[in-house]
């Protein structure tokens, strides 16, 4: 359950409202771990109730103020220090990629052009973040600036890829499947 | 639901058992939609029910061959045509990294070590499955290729991040945070 650890992290910031974080998650960690206010709010609730987090204020509409309690931070050093990651991937965008040739060899082409928009558009998107960037050179920064950088790269890769394999899926279909043995690919 | 299409698409290649299914999602599927014995055989059924896939055979201890019907096929290919990918990623392992200021930087750095190690053990996994590839070049295969060569090209960039991000993180340690500020990074 990656939210808990994830509200914790970003609670080891500073304190924050449950609108704040939920911009957080909007924000930055929505590249990692999307959430949504009706997965955060509960999730808040837990964690206060086992002691991780305390409320500290309360706005005039109801809004609540959040901080981490030493036992919360202690629970989200033990995750990063003690728990080996899930490295659980699901990817329907990379699953499709096995069946395109369930499509004709043009629309596979399309199909992977429009692969190759969506990740020059994120692409664009961490550019211009890593445009703004300010902020000083201490140690949350370095994190923040190295969680950029991942984004950054992949998603360079993923866009040359795609490009690549659109052009693969093309040229597949420019000769009959019978005839291309004969060439070197 | 994309374990209903991986499988419709996974039967596209031809009739399979279940135990043929579940291998193959051990398999190159795994990459991209892992899927355990207690997801794909109620699923099957659903999809039996429903008429994408018919029963051809049954062996001798009750194993079961299945195929695609028409309407499977159909339906593989409505979902690679009209429907958009689902493109929520959600990464642990991505997530983590917004948080490594919080352990000291040598942890940190050991961190960023051990998931270069992870990638480089992937990256290997993927090369050796491209070297022992040796499909014929048909449409089939092309996307099969496209599929591993992107796998290739993020792992390797990720790997190449982590072995960055590591370094980031042991220099971030080298000399107490208020002094940073006089050095160009």
């Amino acid at each position: 359950m990656s939210l808990r650890h994830a509200l914790l992290g970003a609670l080891a910031y500073g304190p924050r409202t449950g609108y704040g974080l939920l911009k957080h998650f909007q924000g930055s960690l929505a590249y990692a771990w999307p959430a949504s206010h009706s997965q955060i709010y509960p999730e808040l609730a837990r964690l206060r109730a086992g002691g991780l987090i305390r409320q500290t204020a309360a706005g005039p509409r109801g809004s609540k103020t959040y901080e981490l309690t030493a036992d919360g931070l202690a629970e989200v050093r033990r995750w990063l220090r003690d728990e080996d990651p899930d490295r659980t991937v699901r990817s329907e965008a990379a699953l499709r990629v096995f069946f395109l040739w369930l499509l004709d060899s043009g629309e596979a082409a399309a199909y992977m052009e429009r692969e190759a928009e969506y990740q020059r558009a994120l692409l664009e998107e961490f550019e211009a973040i890593a445009a703004a960037e300010s902020s000083p050179p201490d140690r949350k920064h370095v994190a923040y600036r190295v969680a950029l950088e991942g984004g950054l790269r992949v998603t360079r890769a993923r866009l040359e890829w795609a490009e690549w394999a659109a052009d693969q899926h093309r040229r597949a279909g420019d000769s009959p499947p019978r005839r291309r043995g004969k060439r070197r690919a």
